[in-house]
């Protein structure tokens, strides 16, 4: 192997990389999205086949780490690149943990499909669209070394705190008037906190592109290195 | 119900939420210890029992979040009885992903039991030990309402990223010098991988309880606000 070749082979890797980062983000948000209309629309199908996606977003954790420690024994990588991929390795991380509580969403919208309805969902869907930007623009800025893209994302973490604050207390003044409604308010109530804790992964992924960024402004500039 | 009546049932279901989170918490280190005990000695049928444990975790966070919305709903608690309830909400969602992650490091290990042994297990146990302990004395501390002991737990996180420093770089030796050993040594480093995150959790647990701990004065009644 020439090192020209050598090159072009590190280069086709760090692409694949970020090819299948962007391809679990992708499928997290779709998760996402589904299992807030599963909740919204009484669909224990859609519930369902969206569980199942799940698997295929544990299959991308484990091909990406595969991939991460593949580039990391082979080609040794420095500075820019190292911190590139000892974070995908995290990222990935909190993408499939995303999955996961997509997942808990679907099995509360199963549950809830069988209660009578408690209230039209208006703050859990506004919740859910703006995750789902959160985890798409936070993997974006990740993909492209964009810190000011990243900060963007932890302030509307605040947007999403702010909803579920409203979520909860209006269950609890439903639950107030009505001792029967409890069953379904807990219920309720999870959906909007599983939101929340997605927000914050949301949150922890942006934290670490600005921390990848920074240490690049400190050391050196190059993008991702030998590309 | 004379008023005497009517505190003595808060009391005691103040008094239960404690007790369901102490428990819950027991479960959880349990299932952190059987994981990694199931890794080293190649068990796979400890680990499909440890996977089973989780299941009872979950129901403990569903009935947990019951339970505190029960209490917010009848009793309209104020002040720092507000702030431990609106906490609890958070750490059971913090407890139930330790579980999750451990059911992640049984995977693993029923996977990893069926290959060639890598190398000895060392830093792994200890940071499994170091771990269970971080969740315990968090959960104690929130209990008991000990910022002190809170803060010991956010120490120990980074003996935890030195130990998975360690661990991953050893990995990554292993696999330089042999190729064949990837996939195992990928299988490994995801244990590592599972354990530093369920530290983090640990840890914010910890900043929990110091934030309901110091919070009091500052600001106002934790995250959930003045319902």
């Amino acid at each position: 192997m020439n090192r020209e070749h050598t090159d072009r082979q590190y280069g086709a890797q760090l692409r694949e990389l970020r090819q299948r980062l962007l391809l679990m983000a992708g499928r997290v948000e779709q998760m996402i999205s589904r299992s807030v209309e599963a909740l919204v629309t009484r669909d224990a199908d859609l519930a369902q086949s969206t569980i199942e996606l799940d698997r295929q977003v544990n299959r991308d954790e484990i091909e990406t780490d595969r991939l991460c420690l593949v580039i990391l024994a082979r080609w040794q990588p420095m500075a820019s690149d190292l911190r590139f991929i000892t974070l995908a390795l995290k990222m990935v991380t909190d993408l499939e943990r995303i999955g996961d509580l997509a997942v808990n969403i679907c099995e509360r919208a199963v549950d809830l499909a069988a209660d009578p309805p408690l209230k039209p969902y208006i703050d859990i869907p506004r919740m859910a669209v703006i995750v789902q930007t959160m985890i798409h623009d936070a993997v974006d800025a990740f993909v492209a070394n964009n810190a000011e893209l990243a900060r963007e994302v932890i302030d509307r973490d605040d947007e999403v705190d702010a909803l579920y604050r409203r979520v909860f207390a209006e269950l609890l003044r439903i639950m107030r008037a009505d001792e029967e409604k409890v069953e379904s308010g807990v219920k309720v109530q999870a959906v909007a906190k599983l939101l929340e804790r997605m927000a914050d992964h949301g949150t922890n992924l942006a934290e670490q592109v600005i921390f990848m960024v920074h240490g690049e402004d400190v050391r050196h500039a190059g993008k991702l290195g030998k590309q």
